[in-house]
């Protein structure tokens, strides 16, 4: 991307989002920001606001015409297209969810960029597309897997119209298949749950599963250079980037770096079995070296990134404490 | 399934829909049909509804309170989701179709069957969702393909979310990647259109691409063979089996049985290009081996089955001459 390029940037107020409109911001790009604040924090794009380059809009995804109209007015020569419920859990309690703010959402977002004559759509997709593959580290072509939750589905879904899209309307495609990010601005999954019932509770903590469970974590800074170098370097008509770290880590391994941090030694109570919940992959590793061969490296450690990951939250207890976060953190 | 088992269809009045619901009440079970009648016939369930095991219900599945009613009144014991707009062409022109006729649709089907308890899922995928796959003959667990059209999308999204309903509910989940299926009843697709075509005007053709597509197809009693094979046959939580021929065929090949049953020798005026258009494959040719392990071997040739299906259009005029169906083979 040029400088003063157009990006606009859907989930513009989530972790991932916000982290990204500072980013593009730095690279001299203009910033449009969309979200509807049900899970994104105003508090996280302080920092883009104060740049004259940025621009938010306070919409909802799901109101197509709305957007329609934005993305005509700002005619964006990028989207990316990050909002989505991002907890891969719970799916089978809402069943409906990642359809309606995934699957639906994205169609819409597909809809309001091409009416807008957009080129450019990268997509925030997930490692959990792999379901649970036989191959490790697991690359982007390993053999065509079966969906273990109605997140990933939904993600798959996303993926498949954006395929569709830019085969039928000359759009370019990136697909971004994310390990778990972790940094700054983290607001759910394991480091955050488990520091929110620490600080209840430092006697004892219930870990989902066995604590076992081979995870990735990439640290956000090495997710938006990542994802900086794909857009800037590949060149196909659909881009599919793995985006994770050469190794992998367990659940125990990053309770072990939280505990030290906090000073707290609770009687681990484990929920047992592989899986932390019904459609949770026991092991995560990708295979990234389609991504190396861009020039990337990552620069953290998972456990340097679970450190980072945990002071921030120490730094931020409003985080874990509001009502609001106690929702999202269920 | 056992006789008397009762089994929901969705699209029931439709070419599939309709010739499994007579095969299913040849083999006694009760039979539950829903068509909407957007695209299916009265006449295809003429033979169905004179059988006392018999239930239609016109209604639309995208009312979901009034099927969650049907499947709570009914609780099948099987459901054959095969409802769906069924041309893979045209998505471009009209992008929304897919998303709400096949995945939307699908989400409220596998709700209301999991409301029900419906304990077994059977889904009409296709072999579309291979996309331009670099494996021939193409086996159910090919390299993770890149979607080429919103068609196959939607299907590809139906199939993630049986499979983590299956995963999630303990539903047991039977997915079916068919190629193109001729026979009695077949209403669209190019047997249709180059018969359409030849009625109006049997002096000059025109054919989408080059000619030379190699494609394959199956007659629609191999087809219920097959699914009533792996039905009753297959035991896993998720089962995924290509449905097609051991051959391929050219467009070529069929336009040549389709003229000499027509006793017609047109000019044939090709558009150009290696695909009819923009998202068709230029090779479908399904590895069809895991269903053939089941005991499951196809009987029609592909040029017979082209020969039936000229045969019973040439039977039934009233379903080319007529209006809805210019609509449907436009």
């Amino acid at each position: 991307m040029s400088a003063s390029s157009k990006a606009l940037v859907t989930g513009a107020a989530g972790f991932i989002g916000s982290n990204l409109c500072d980013y593009l911001l730095e690279k001299n790009l203009q910033v449009i920001g969309i979200d509807n604040f049900s899970t994104g924090q105003k508090e996280f794009l302080q920092k883009s606001e104060r740049s004259s380059c940025f621009r938010l809009h306070e919409s909802d995804l799901s109101n197509l015409d709305q957007i329609k109209g934005i993305f005509l007015d700002e005619k964006p020569d990028i989207v990316f297209h990050l909002a989505a419920n991002a907890d891969v859990r719970f799916g089978l309690e809402y069943p409906r969810r990642d359809l309606e703010q995934g699957t639906i959402v994205t169609h819409n977002v597909l809809e309001a960029a091409r009416t807008a004559g957009v080129k450019k759509f990268a997509y925030s997709s997930t490692g959990s597309v792999y379901g649970e593959p036989n191959v490790f580290p697991t690359p982007e072509d390993c053999p065509f897997p079966i969906q273990t939750s109605l997140y990933a589905a939904s993600k798959l879904a996303g993926e498949a119209m954006i395929q569709a899209y830019a085969e039928g309307f000359g759009m370019q495609g990136f697909i971004f298949r994310f390990v778990s990010i972790l940094g700054p601005r983290y607001t759910h999954g394991h480091v955050f749950d488990f520091i929110q019932k620490l600080k209840l509770d430092p006697s004892q903590l219930e870990v989902l599963g066995d604590g076992k469970q081979k995870k990735a974590y990439l640290h956000i800074e090495d997710c938006l250079n990542a994802i900086w170098t794909v857009i800037n370097k590949a060149d196909q008509k659909i881009n599919i980037y793995n985006l994770g770290p050469d190794e992998f880590s367990t659940v125990n391994d990053s309770l072990d770096t939280i505990e030290s941090i906090l000073g707290v030694s609770p009687i681990r109570k484990y929920s047992g079995g592989e899986r932390g919940w019904v459609g949770d992959s026991p092991f995560i590793f990708l295979d990234c070296s389609k991504l190396k061969s861009l020039g990337w490296e990552s620069t953290y450690s998972i456990q340097d990134g679970v450190k980072a990951t945990a002071k921030f939250l120490l730094d931020n207890p409003q985080l874990i404490i509001t009502g609001q976060n106690k929702d999202l953190a269920k």
